[in-house]
């Protein structure tokens, strides 16, 4: 049966590439989705890897063709997932994660429920997370400010996840989305079920 | 956080028991509720161990008391679930294990949905399930000839569960319960996601 559904939601600093690098091979073969953006690249993001860094004329002309699975606007920037890739990797079989935000969660579970797993992850308190965000000193203060803010309000729609992993111990936090990745992997979408009870009556 | 709550069901001859069997320690520390029923025993049965056996008086008196969980009649026969015994096992933390039918699950959801993650076990065909059922030679054609009728209404309702898990090679059904099984135990119930994100905006 095909492919399956993982996203991830958090605040930057939660650890979510961490987690991902530290569970490696152990959740098989996936396809990270990489987001569009008309935000401006941090120090050392590479387009077409860390995102697909576009202009606001560029980014309209493909909600207006209907490129994306799901977009919003956070602070100013857009932010967005083509489609395409993305049924790509379900055709082929693997594991999509998602690293979007509470509405992309939210667009992502509407448009594609049946085979969504989600899990949020959050550094253990706002204020390791604020330690965490001035610790890498990537993003200058009135950014970070933001992103907490951001944090103090994406917490309280924990409950509308699949899976809450706290990440304040890194090996216990790799093994838990290890757990989940894989098991998300055994969803299965209304159609193919349908397909298998035809199937399963008359075999 | 308080333990978790896992659903199986899935037709009499798909397996369960033998999956669980299997799985053994790799699914950690965990209750298997024990259902109370009005059917008389099959042989081999124990009370206490397969089901508790009991009087349709006593049952409708557990009724009436509120004793139960979930029940239903199948066939003719009461079948329920004890609440004490689940409430005291999910204080301990433990995996409560519910073998029960889809109207069962369908009322263990709508108490306890947010620690619920259910299963639904079957054979890979009607007819597999039909040589199972026969091949076991624990039933009289009659009662056969009702499980089959069951399983052939249940399928239908495979949509509702959190996984399927088609038993055709017990090694991989085992790993893919096992999977499941331990991703259930990172289920949290609202009440103590409301705590987290208390303890997160303050720490």
């Amino acid at each position: 049966m095909k492919g399956a559904i993982l996203v991830l939601s958090g605040p930057s600093g939660a650890g979510k590439s961490t987690i991902i690098h530290k569970a490696g091979e152990a959740i098989g073969d996936y396809y990270f989705s990489i987001s569009t953006t008309t935000r401006a690249p941090r120090e050392g993001e590479v387009d077409g890897v860390d995102y697909y860094f576009v202009s606001k004329e560029a980014f309209e002309e493909g909600i207006k063709a209907g490129d994306f699975l799901e977009y919003a606007t956070v602070h100013g920037n857009y932010y967005g997932t083509s489609m395409l890739p993305v049924q790509k990797a379900l055709d082929e079989e693997k594991l999509v994660i998602f690293d979007i935000d509470i509405q992309g969660h939210r667009l992502v579970r509407a448009k594609l429920g049946d085979v969504v797993t989600s899990i949020f992850i959050t550094p253990p308190t706002l204020s390791e997370l604020e330690k965490r965000l001035y610790g890498r000193s990537t993003e200058n203060n009135e950014v970070i400010l933001k992103r907490l803010k951001s944090a103090t309000n994406e917490i309280k729609a924990i409950a509308e996840y699949d899976f809450l992993i706290v990440n304040d111990d890194i090996q216990r936090a790799a093994q838990e989305f290890i757990l989940v990745a894989n098991s998300a992997r055994l969803k299965h979408c209304k159609e193919d079920l349908n397909g298998f009870i035809s199937q399963w009556l008359e075999g």
